[in-house]
This record gives structure tokens, C-alpha cells and sequence, in this order.
């Protein structure tokens, strides 16, 4: 049993750190969330339970994860931003990814009855996760601009598809077909000639997805805060509010543009670290 | 809103392609599990809940990857081989490691109640993962040596420390004393003088920790040979086996020895590939 | 003049050592050759001073690395194998590939004068290289084999182009018109055909390419021995044998199949490190 | 001699694309290159032959890789700067540090003569070569001061050392022992006490290293513009200037502070890529 004669199998182990003074990105995906979401039941084209519970567990992230800045999530993935020079893992890219997917994925399933009630969870989801580097800060906004512009895409998209499903009687493949081709303003019109819809007033949470930061201490000191009421929107499922603001990092969560400059006039603390 | 001016920032993921004809171990460790298993009540030194639940999680994730040939588990981690040429994924080191740490973590959550009863999930509990690439058999069983020597060593020191503080009074500080500088012998020593305790009559699950290996259809079709009961001893802890055993891959679970020659010659088909 | 305030630098250099238990090859390839050849006025379809050269390089290269066993060389490239355990630059890819592709380079420019006498060398050629990794032995001769088939391929197809330019007054397009879609027995036939020429009589050199291995002690005790004047066929450029047999180690030079396995049982020496 | 059953062995190569949007450095080093001025008689401390015969190495590999936008060098090194955006050998780290580094290698010896004349070249010189990455300006501009603050201390010392060595005809241990622990200013006190040397006196291109940049068109259009002739010191070694200016690009050879906002300031275009 002389474990040191094996031990020499350490070093087949590669270093993998992140090159420094880069953002670092962490990307969380469902894995076959299609599946997941038909046996579930999720309401379509968007579950408030199901965002809820994504966003739930980006919180926990962010309560463990010190270093995460901001975190980005719509549909299945939520992207988590470490602040640029996070020593955190040491930097090591496995070390990075595999911590937070499985922090992400064990609080999505921990937290699940909050969101889901009784309907019971049928079998434990898989995300994959991906550490993605990007040196300026235009890069790191250009990627989150991706992600929200995707979110806006695919959102718009599925607006249409079930409303032609649900409230047209087509078939999945018919509706499919209808929007075959079709630009955003031709399904904006759709909406609005069709169903009477103005894609606009949908909820920001579905048009905008959620971004997480971490609270001033400017905010906590001024919970009355009209800011905090009004310009800043919180999380209609509301439950979620850690019982004790003391003992944990308190984090809001936005539903807003990231695209334009206002975000980052108004949050300069996310890039300048 | 046009999603393909921010599309270059695809181009900074990096590939991590796993070289070729290489065998690939994806190992899983829990994380600040000496808190976790203290919060929770485990029993020291080995809680055979806690450690069905490891075994049950790994379960799951081989009836997912079915490229995984077989899974070595002890204490808190579990390590899994995928066989030497696997595609998945292309054999994206990433999406390996991240895939199937967010399986394991999901996976034991998702049972905790099958093995802990009335007993509460306190928090969602986390594990890092990693990739290692051996090339040679000789390196892949010197691998798992590794692994199971630690077991051993580990659980014979844990055996003599809880003895000592569970029958002797002593505080954690006096036992950890009394066993500095101590050998495997005098620890053995010490357990059958003290304690009228034969190390080696210890349950093979905490001296060799866990084995899981595929069945071979030979197996499945015999269900009543005696070499399933006898020779593999399966787990204690039955109810986790499949309820429907035609649906899902059958998978064996073994407390033996893998140092030796033994093992490997009764089991060719893991390193035939 | 604080060096230290910018010594932080260092650490974004990224490790990159090689697997280890792993064959390393090294590939020195020419770049731009067509054009270096035309204008140093080769001899096509193979020049003897330039591939004289080329294993001059190489030599040298055997010469300073003493961990390489073995080299195979054709047309503008050259393959160096280290063995399996080797620790050189602490098996650094960036090192290992960068020293030993310098080596190469100014040793070729410092002896193009033995091999191209009078005529002068234009301009400074270039070479690129890389890593690669060969798991197993099979893998390592499998490479070794695709370079030889790759000699073997170009050689025939080029060997014919050739005469049908030099000796049937071709143009080049035309020459290539009249072999696109041959196959390797066509091209035999041809050669045999219209220029009365046997391939398999052309010189080792050209059809097999050039293998460089250490001499072993026992051929270094005997050099009368016959099996060295026959069956190891030694350059036909001779003057660059080393002049004083004590102070370097002794490189065989040959030309024969390395894709079959009387080679390897020939020189069980290499694989076994 | 089906070439194709081997080419497996190609998809073991692994990537290696530097990451998008950083500077790329790839520094030269002269392997043993103590012994190699020693076998080729440089003066000392500092050889004008020597350090010409270097940069006219670097001049090739800027002729060579037109995205080097800049180049440094001292002693037996030299590094060269990418533009940040460079698309070349698409970005592939192996494929830039080893075409590189073989350039300069075979440039170093192609021109030996022309700087070192009569007395022959004994053996090929060996240099290695790295890549480095760095994602700002900032990070740049402390790379390049790192080097040139490296060559200011190591000129500093070398010259006190050699002094003592050939004008008080120390021992190189007794001059060693006497410049043990010294500072910069006990250094230029030395010098200035016992030699009557003002260390600021010195050539800069000992004291400050070389700095090779592309000439912008304004620069060429104006070849008796007085910051050439003055502000910017040409190389004395003056033969290698390139002999018809139309056909390579042109190159200025400073030696001047870069640690300075200064010369970053005078060179814009450098960083503006």
C-alpha cells in the first residue's frame, strides 16, 4: 500500500490558468433544457418559475463567489463576469468552471420546490459550463451585448411562434413556416396586426433577461431609496430575499438594457473593479 | 439589436481538444466537505448514507455517459474513466468536466432524500472537477492505486483517531498527538490492543472504497449466478437499483481490491476498450 | 529604474509542458522551399547537396540533444523523436520546439558551403516546427510511417513530372495534366514505359528518405563489421562525418523502410528508451 | 503504402491560437551564449559587432513579418511586438515563435561576416523563443520597460565589472566580491571616482538597448529632416542599411528611453496598430 510509488500520477495533471489582467467569463448552459422544460411543464414562451429559479441560483453563485461582479442570464444560461484580476482558484480555469457549474446546478436543484411547489422535479438537470477570456472591456461588453441581443432574438421569435401556436391553432411546423424569413419588424407588425400585441410592453424580464449586481453600500444604507424601487426592478418572484440582509451579500437584480452606454454610465464600479 | 456585430466575440473561446489514445479521468471532489459532513451529522468515520448517496450520484452519471467504462469513489470524491478513444464531445476537456460534475452535483441533491430520510439539505453543496489525461494502462491502474492506497491510508488513520475520541474521550487534539509518527502497523496495533478491533474485519466499503462497472450482458442474462451474489457484493444500501432494469444501463458495485493484478484479469473488457 | 515594479510581467507567460509518458516529435518543416530551391538552382526532382544538407542539420540537431533517438527526414523536413521520458527544458513545448528549430537553422546556413561549394546561399531560409504527441508506440511509428509514405508519394509523382518535363519537353501545366489522376501503378508503368526507368532502382535516398540513429556501443567496437558497410547504408555525401569519432556521438545514417516491422526489430533500442 | 491508413496521426496536433485582441510578444534569448562570445572574442563589456550583428538579425525578421510593429533588443536577446489584431499564421503561437525564431537564427549566421569579418563563425549559435501575451498598452509598455530597465542595471554592473577586471586588474571573484551588494549610485560613484567615467556618458545604445521601428511615410519622404539625423541616433554600424530603399521596408534603429510616457508620445502609431 505504498501510496508514494503511484503518486508520481500527479503530474500528468496540466496547469490551465487564465492569462492575467483579462475579464474572465464563466457561461452556464442547460443541457437539453428543451426536454427538461416539455416534461416540466414550463410555460411557453417564457415560465416566470423557471427564470426565477435560473436567477435564483445565479444568487447563490454570487453569494459564494466573491469575485463575480455581475452575472447575465436569460432562457437556460447565465454568464458570470469575475472581476479582472480575481485571484480566485488562483485563476485556474477547471477550478474556475467546475466550482460555479456545480454551485449553479446543486442550488437549481435545491431551491426548486421554492419555485415549482409541488410539481416535483423528474430528474436532475445538467448545464455545462465554459471559461471564455476577453482582455478590454469593450470586448467584455460586446460579449454581454451578444448575449442580450440573442436574448431579444430568440425572445421576439418565440412570442410569435406561440402565439400562432396557442392563439392560432397552428401546428409547431406551420408556425415554423409562417416565420420563415420574416425580420424583427415584420414580427413586431405581426404581433401587433394579429394579436394586438405591442412586443414593447412585454416584461423587461423576458425582452431584457436579468442582470445581477452586487448592492452599494450607498444602497443599503437608503432602503427607501426611490432608485431602488423605481428605476431599479426587482425580481417579481420576491420570496427569494435572504431573511437576514446582515449575514449576506445583498444583490440586485436588473432587467435593463446592457447594450447602450447608459448601463455602464450608471454602474461604472462593474468595470472599474 | 444586431446580434452579428457582437458575434466575434465567439472567436475567444479557446479549443481544449483531450489528445487522442489518451485514457481520460474526470475527478470529482467535494468541496469543504469536513464542514459539510459536521453540518449534517455524518457519522465518523464513515457514514454509510453519505457515501451510498456519492455512489448513487455516480450511478447516475454513468447511466448518462455512456462512454464512461468505470468510476472509482472513496470519501468525498469520485474519479470516472472514459474509454481510451471516446467522441464525446469531442473530447472537449470542458464540456467533459463541466457536464459531469453538474450531472454528480444535480445527481445528489436530487437523492439526498433516498439517503438521509427526514433529514434536511442544509445548503446546496459543491464539487470541482478535473480532467486528467493518462496515456498508458500502466498509468491509468497506477492512477486508481493511487486512489485506493489513499482510501486505505486515510480510513485506517480516521479509524484510530474516531476510536480514540469516541471510546477513549480523548479531544481531537490528543488523538491527532497520539498517532503522529505513527506506521500502518502501529496503527493496527493499536486498534486490535485498545479496541479488540481487526482493521481487515472492517466493511470493504470503507477500506476499498467503491467500484462501479458496467454489466456485461452475460451478467444481465443470468440474474440468479451465484457470482453476483457472492463474488460482487453489492451495495448495502439496495433501494437505489433501477426500478425498471431493461430501461437503463445495469451497473455493478464492487468493494474490492484494484492495486493487485487480480481485478484487471478478471475484468479485461475495461482496458480491451 | 525599479525593475521590480515591472518584473509582474513574468507571470503571463503560460506553461506548457508536455504530457508526460508521451512520444514528443518534433517537425522541422522548410518554408517556402519551392521558391529556395529555384533560386539555389536544385536539382530536381532530388538534389543530393540539398538533402545532404538537410541530414547535416539534422546531425547536428542529434548532436546537442542528446534525448533525441531518432530523426527521419524528407525533401524539406525533418522529424525528430524524443524519448518518451525525456526531462529536457522540463518537457517545455515552447523550448523544446524553439532551441531545437534554431539548431536547425543557422546549422544549415553554417554548412551550406560543404554542400553547395562555390555557390552562395541568397538569402536566409526559414523553417517552422511544432509538437506533437504520440501516446503509443504504435501511434509514434504510424506518424513515422505517413512521413515515408508522404516520401514515397511525392518522390514517384515527382520523379515522373520530371522526366516528362526534362526529357519529353513538357511544360510544367502539361505535365501535370498528364498525371492528374494516375495511380501509383500508372506511374510506375509510365516510367517504365516511356523512359525505360524502374523506379524501385532509384536511389534509398530518394524513394525512402533518410533515418538518423545513434550508433549503439557494439557498432561504435567494430567498424569493419559488415552488417555497417551493407546493410546500413551510409550517405553517399561523406565529408561531413565528424573528423574526431571521440568527441561526438556517433549518428548513423539510413535509407530504408521504416514502415514495415523488421525495422523495429532491428532496432528494438529505440522504442525501449 | 496507403498513406491515408497513418494520417489519423495528424488530428494530434493541438491548437494553439493566441487569444483575440492581445499583444503578442516573442522574445529571443541566445542560449549559452557566455561561452559563445568567449569561443568568438567579444569585447567587454559590450561588442558594437556583436549587438550590430543582433540587430541586423531583427531588421530581417521585421522585413520578413510585416505585422512586427516594433522590436527590442539588448545583450543577447531581442523582443518582437505583433500588432495587437494580427492575423498571421492565424495567430497560432507555435507556428509565430518557431518561423520567428528560425529567421533570426539563420539571419544571425547568414550575416555573420559582414560584422565580424575575417574571424569565422566556429559553431551555429542557438536561440530560444516564447510567446507572451499581453492585453493592454499598459502591460506592453511594462514588458519593454522590465527589458530596458534590465539592460540599465546589467550595463551598469558589467561596466564596473569589467573596469575593475581589465584597468585594475582584478580577478572576475574579486570583482565580483567588490561589487557585491552594492547600489546603482555606489556604482556611478565607482565609476566616476576611480575611472573618471560619467556612466551617463556611455553610448546609448549600451545604456538604453535598440529599438527597432517601420518608418512612416513622412519619415522616408524626408530622408535630411533634421529629427533623423539628430533626435533619432542611427545604429553606427551603418553598411547593413538596406541598398535599394524601394524594394524593403524601411526600419529606424533607436536607442532611446522607452520607459517614459515620452517615447510613446513621439510614436503614436505603435499602440494605435
Amino acid at each position: 500500500m505504498a501510496k508514494s510509488k503511484f503518486e508520481y500520477v500527479k503530474h500528468f495533471e496540466a496547469e490551465d490558468r487564465c492569462l492575467p489582467n483579462c475579464w474572465i467569463v464563466v457561461r452556464v448552459d442547460g443541457k437539453a433544457f428543451h426536454r427538461f422544460t416539455d416534461v416540466h411543464h414550463y410555460m411557453k414562451p417564457n415560465d416566470e418559475r423557471g427564470l426565477g429559479l435560473m436567477t435564483k441560483a445565479a444568487q447563490c453563485v454570487l453569494e459564494e463567489f466573491k469575485d463575480v461582479v455581475m452575472a447575465y442570464g436569460q432562457s437556460d444560461e447565465y454568464s458570470f463576469i469575475f472581476k479582472k484580476n480575481t485571484k480566485m482558484f488562483n485563476r485556474r480555469a477547471s477550478k474556475l468552471m467546475t466550482n460555479l457549474v456545480s454551485q449553479f446546478s446543486s442550488s437549481f436543484v435545491f431551491h426548486w420546490a421554492r419555485f415549482f411547489n409541488k410539481q416535483p422535479l423528474q430528474y436532475p438537470p445538467v448545464f455545462d459550463g465554459r471559461v471564455v477570456l476577453y482582455p478590454s472591456d469593450k470586448n467584455l461588453k460586446d460579449y454581454l451585448s451578444w448575449r442580450q441581443a440573442d436574448c431579444h432574438i430568440n425572445n421576439l421569435y418565440n412570442t410569435c411562434f406561440w402565439k400562432l401556436v396557442q392563439e392560432k391553432g397552428m401546428s409547431p411546423a406551420q408556425s415554423q413556416e409562417r416565420l420563415k424569413g420574416t425580420l424583427s419588424s415584420d414580427k413586431n407588425e405581426l404581433l401587433f396586426a394579429d394579436f394586438g400585441l405591442n412586443y414593447n410592453s412585454l416584461p423587461e424580464l423576458y425582452r431584457k433577461g436579468s442582470i445581477l449586481l452586487r448592492m452599494k453600500d450607498t444602497d443599503v444604507d437608503r432602503p427607501g431609496d426611490k432608485e431602488l424601487q423605481n428605476g431599479v426592478r426587482s425580481l417579481s418572484v420576491s420570496f427569494e430575499y435572504p431573511s437576514d440582509p446582515s449575514s449576506k451579500p445583498r444583490i440586485n437584480v436588473l432587467h435593463t438594457d446592457i447594450i447602450g452606454e447608459k448601463f455602464w454610465q450608471e454602474h461604472p464600479e462593474i468595470l472599474a473593479g
